[in-house]
């Protein structure tokens, strides 16, 4: 096996990798996008000002301009680019491949994208650019989910990642990657992984909502009802990864109960929520972050899910129905589906409302719940 | 439906489960416990010590030699005394009951109970007393759980809560109970509910361990082994559920996943664990809180679980031999069950280890999340 990995992406997640892969003496480049300079910049001088400290010593630093350098002899290329940049930067990847070589792939990106104006899972749209690039190779694509927040990886503290791989030959790469603090654990549920890694950004907000709601008058006394929202969060991305045609077990795993909670925890996602519970505009939340250098996936993934799952849910309706008419049965599905919204996932939904509906949080919360049970 | 309702035990979950009933217009009558005279005796005065609040204004309360009158005219029961007393005051409230009454018990206890030189689960215990002394009457029961914190609860704030029920008739009774902030969901997994209330105390204790071990070094930076661990529980409790011939998917719901959550953020067990992973001496630790009047229930399960689990355990391997002889097939049972604890509940194993075996916290969780993954 080589020894030569390039990793895209010089935020949290893509720096904070450099850790375990260096630990196992790998030689890593570490390529930023346009917008990292300042990371890059900073990181040769010796401090990551995201992950607040240095990055390991022998990784190579690149700036968006020398991608060609950056991907030179590695044969593992992770991703880390955040959702937004990342159907451009895969492209941009592709130019600088040799076309003779086999590469592996390991995706950090989480979220959807759009791509040829439709929402996707962002490996649909890496496979679709990528056979055409490469239409005789084999993709060999691993989506990274599970409970990993890059601050606390880079400082070595115990994580357990789930590995989403293409193809079986993978896992005899794994253990050139983990070391006794990076833990990985192997499935081939890829679309499992990635739906759970996507949805968990989502109903993260659900947390951060909660904190802006109660914090600063009931703290410590409200853990009740974070519970509740995690659990629906949970049962709802089983029900997601379902309605796709793929595992729940996945959800009721690291991609799923162990992401959403550390992301319930921490995060940015989180962050996000709280703000919105203290009765920030949804979109001027977004904003404030953005600015900040902070980017909401939770806030992009749901203004994306909405026309993803009612794809999901077509094709669904379709397969059940065998046969399916334009026109007049294309509205029965929207209504429908939107009933589906309401009915088998009300947390999402729910949040839909408070984020895009501009529905009052504590309204839409205490609505919902009454809504649940007896 | 009856309006008259006796809460046994009036320490932090039956002094709560006062205030939705309350709420519902119903009569209550809370009764102490032997334990519980200075709670009653303050209750009187206006304020519960563990609530620290007064509790609903029309609740009658009732001193432990006074059991015959908190029980008169009730025809539902809840049953809220600590797991140590349960089958003392059940047999004490059998010998006060009408026998021409048809009764609606309501566990609120959780854990295992010592029964005629066996451990058992409480309900079992419970079916056996009961029908010793009403053998033709049935057994209506419901095993409550899900992340309820009493403190919680009793400020009303949102929570969930699952009841396993014996009957499909209970569920008609449960409006009665629920309110807009006590939202009840029933399942028929009654056993499945009664092991995941015992079980997510005793994982709970992991959560504690972890910020004993890193909360004064690491605060803020070590959700991820935190988020491990929490996955880790859920999955072994879905396994032990299994393992006793239940629905796994009571585990990923509210009575696993969400109870395991509240108890993990909140609550004894979680402090019991923040003890041992800062040093204290695990015998130690759940004596200092026994002294304070709080009680390590996650501590004693673990005690209990190791035989119940072996008793699971033999009687599946009974039923996959069909026939089982004693002798060398008993040691053989042994060595396997042990090295079934090492390889499926390796969390379980490791807390067993820490606790009674006393190994040191941070080696122990070190050696289990190294043998975890790749």
């Amino acid at each position: 096996m080589t020894a030569k990995v390039t990793v895209l992406g010089a935020g949290y997640m893509g720096s904070a990798i450099t850790f375990p892969l260096s630990d196992n003496r790998l030689e890593v480049n570490l390529w930023g996008t346009w917008l990292d300079n300042k990371l890059i910049e900073s990181s040769m001088k010796g401090y990551h000002p995201k992950l607040k400290k240095p990055l390991p010593p022998g990784v190579k630093l690149f700036y968006w301009h020398d991608l060609a350098n950056a991907l030179k002899d590695a044969d593992i290329i992770f991703i880390a680019v955040a959702s937004e940049g990342f159907v451009k930067v895969f492209n941009m990847m592709l130019d600088n491949l040799d076309l003779r070589k086999q590469y592996y792939f390991f995706k950090l990106t989480k979220g959807l994208v759009q791509y040829n104006g439709k929402v996707l899972r962002a490996t649909e749209a890496a496979f679709d650019m990528y056979k055409k690039k490469f239409p005789k190779k084999r993709f060999y694509w691993t989506t990274i989910g599970g409970p990993v927040r890059a601050l606390d990886l880079a400082l070595r503290i115990p994580s357990a990642t789930m590995y989403g791989i293409s193809h079986d030959e993978i896992k005899s790469i794994l253990p050139s990657f983990s070391t006794s603090y990076y833990r990985i654990f192997p499935t081939s549920d890829l679309e499992g992984v990635e739906i759970c890694s996507t949805f968990k950004n989502i109903y993260a907000i659900a947390a951060g909502i909660c904190d802006g709601l109660y914090k600063s008058k009931m703290d410590g006394f409200y853990h009740n009802v974070v519970a509740f929202l995690f659990n629906q969060g949970v049962s709802e991305i089983a029900k997601i990864v379902d309605l796709a045609g793929r595992e729940k077990q996945t959800a009721y795993d690291l991609a799923g109960v162990g992401d959403l909670h550390v992301t319930s925890a921490a995060g940015r996602n989180r962050r996000y929520g709280e703000m919105i519970g203290k009765g920030v505009d949804s979109e001027e939340a977004f904003k404030k972050m953005y600015k900040e250098g902070e980017y909401g996936e939770g806030y992009i993934a749901l203004k994306l899910a909405i026309p993803w799952l009612k794809d999901c849910y077509n094709i669904l309706q379709l397969k059940s129905r065998k046969k399916y008419c334009k026109g007049q049965q294309k509205v029965e599905t929207d209504i429908n589906f939107s009933s589906y919204l309401e009915r088998e996932l009300p947390l999402l939904n729910t949040l839909y409302n408070i984020i895009f509906r501009k529905h009052r949080p504590s309204d839409a919360l205490a609505n919902l719940i009454t809504q649940l049970g007896f």
